[in-house]
């Protein structure tokens, strides 16, 4: 008898109908002889309704109140997901984030969890109850509601799981698992059976959004093992994992891209201590997340440097780059919307060398420009012109041989 | 400075716009130096809207469940009030049942409140805020949401006002008060400006349904005077408070009717000991409320007994009665459903003779048979048939002279 986590997002549960499938399919598994805890999101939607009502109230809606308002999605799917179980003769409970005392942080709209009790839910779970647990929520030491941000049931899932030991965590999306790279801009786009923790992080964070990056990060951390599949389907999806010998045969695992990035140009900037710290101190102050970041050294004690940031942000980055242009007179800022972020990733990479100069090489014999490069131990990131994101991505997947299937250890 | 409960019902919080209404109207109140408490319904329709989805999920949706579900109405109100109370400068929090600590017994769909707890309030009051409580919802001991039942938000407004020793507690609904009798149908109907607890009590239960009873025997308990007045309006509305002078002067202080019972009559029952009980417990094992029991003794060890029950449970009941009255032998069953229960309420009756007498000379006037006679002592209720319930109210409403101001204690 396994204990399993599952979570189902909002558009698993969008409606009744949704709801009562996803139920059928959780009694199956515990009718099989499995502990079975599932983390449900809002119905699709109601998100939406939720904030559209808020920012009707108040400019900027207060975060505490927000928080109120959200989590009451998730209530209203976890009771309707048990009354769909009672509906067919087997017992379940739905608990919120308060009730099982998922306690985290007082960081509204972006809560990190502290500590989970599985006490009441090994108590249900003991009495042959399937528990339904409100995802994306918890409440602080005080006991008010907080919600942990985009992709919070991911992590309330993973980290149920942690504590409570379960066999596995199974995370239902709309798509049937992670692919080496979008199967809308590459045909060849093969579904990864394993992929490694490390990997899936590098893929999260470059914009593969199947699978929320601080759960994966949690996964890691707990070593539980993840599963991510299809709400739609039976196949089995993708497990991400400990990092095993079938992986490292693979040279690169992935081909990422992220088009929501521009970069900004600060030129022949005086090369003296601490003009890092003055360009992007307020930068950070702004709330403006900076990702890659270079510096090239000119002759003559001047420097360049050139960045990326989210492009919702970039007007605004643009904006504070000036003013501190002018103050530690650089000679120009430049900026542009019109770029795009192609990452291989791949564990692979740490015991192969010359991975870097084969992607540099495929991208040049595309005649695509390389604008910026960032390495990693398992990643090589290159900013190009956003025009040839899709060219780049399907020659990266046709010269790393992505399509072909991981070589099973027993042939290595 | 008093410390003031207001609660605003369903209507009154239906949309972002009605929303920012109240709370500028509470803003005033404590722009004007009083502590504000604020009770809140879910948003009008919410409660349908949750109703429906439950049915599609559970044949009978479970009681706990719904209640996670219900709950959660109110959840969004608060929010959205504590955001449109932020927007406009001043501060403000809201509180869920379990926040507040309102601990309620098991009884799920309709728990009743054991303790509320005023710290947490008090806490923040004492730091300027307006409070912002979810009405209608508590928590058991052991952590689970329940619910109050109908006109359960009224009934967390007074017991608020209780546990706090509120100066009042208002009830903001969708009337200006508490009339003599229906305005709908008697144009000479009449705002009351004060009521007593217990003719209020009367009034409630008879169907006037400007206050749920529950609050009201609760305000009565407590001695928190209730104001009872018109969301839409400024003008004061009707309070209800502990019994005075002024009331007494007033023979009758309102006529209520009921249309929604039926009679049902078994004829010629054996008059022996235990056969009232033979009767009804069964019709109470089904949950069916009986309401009027009368029993007239026939010659011959024989009686008749006539009862009321709600019209809605009458085929149930007529089945469960025709069953025992063949097992008691008694001659015939009988029942309608075209009858109409007509009421006059007021304290001072228990200071004057002959009331009862006038109401049945009032109705043998307009040539309205008398079907049952119920007296207390501040009631007299009346069957009769249905089509009568206009001509009898109004009929009896000029009788007493209702539409005439209540007399000042100075001229009594």
């Amino acid at each position: 008898m396994a204990l399993i986590v599952q979570k189902f997002g909002g558009t698993s549960v969008a409606n009744p109908e949704k709801i009562r499938n996803v139920a059928r399919r959780v009694m199956k598994k515990a009718a099989a002889g499995n502990k079975m805890v599932v983390v449900l999101s809002a119905m699709a939607g109601e998100t939406n309704r939720f904030v559209d009502l808020a920012t009707q109230m108040q400019k900027i809606p207060d975060l505490r109140e927000m928080d109120v308002l959200l989590s009451s999605g998730e209530q209203v799917t976890v009771a309707l997901f048990a009354m769909a179980v009672k509906n067919e003769g087997q017992d379940a409970i739905s608990l919120l984030g308060d009730q099982v005392k998922v306690t985290t942080d007082r960081m509204h709209a972006k809560a990190r969890i502290m500590e989970i009790d599985g006490d009441l839910i090994n108590h249900h779970l003991d009495q042959g109850r399937i528990v339904v647990v409100a995802g994306f929520q918890g409440v602080t030491e005080d006991g008010d509601i907080t919600t942990l941000g985009r992709g919070g049931s991911d992590t309330t899932a993973v980290a149920l799981a942690a504590a409570l030991q379960a066999d596995q965590c199974e995370i239902f999306t709309d798509v049937d698992g992670v692919y080496t790279t979008d199967p809308n801009i590459c045909v060849k786009a093969r579904k990864i059976d394993r992929i490694s923790y490390d990997e899936m992080l590098e893929l999260a964070s470059l914009g593969a959004k199947v699978l929320d990056i601080r759960s994966v990060g949690l996964a890691k951390r707990f070593k539980v093992p993840v599963h991510v599949r299809s709400s739609f389907t039976e196949t089995e999806g993708t497990w991400v994992v400990e990092e095993d010998n079938t992986m490292e045969s693979m040279l690169v695992s992935g081909v990422a891209y992220n088009k929501n990035e521009a970069t900004i140009t600060v030129s022949r900037v005086p090369d003296t201590p601490g003009i890092a710290s003055k360009l992007f101190t307020p930068v950070s102050d702004a709330g403006i997340v900076v990702d890659m970041i270079i510096q090239n050294t000119r002759a003559g004690d001047l420097t360049d440097m050139t960045f990326t940031v989210p492009r919702a942000d970039y007007e605004r980055a643009m904006k504070i780059v000036n003013e501190v242009a002018a103050e530690i007179k650089a000679e120009s800022v430049k900026g542009s919307q019109d770029i795009a972020k192609v990452s291989i990733v791949g564990v692979g990479m740490r015991n192969h060398s010359g991975i870097a100069t084969t992607m540099f090489n495929v991208l040049a014999r595309e005649g695509i420009n390389i604008h910026m490069i960032s390495t990693s131990e398992i990643k090589v990131s290159c900013v190009i012109a956003e025009k040839y994101t899709e060219l780049a991505v399907r020659a990266l997947h046709d010269a790393f041989e992505m399509d072909k299937d991981n070589l099973p250890v027993e042939e290595k």
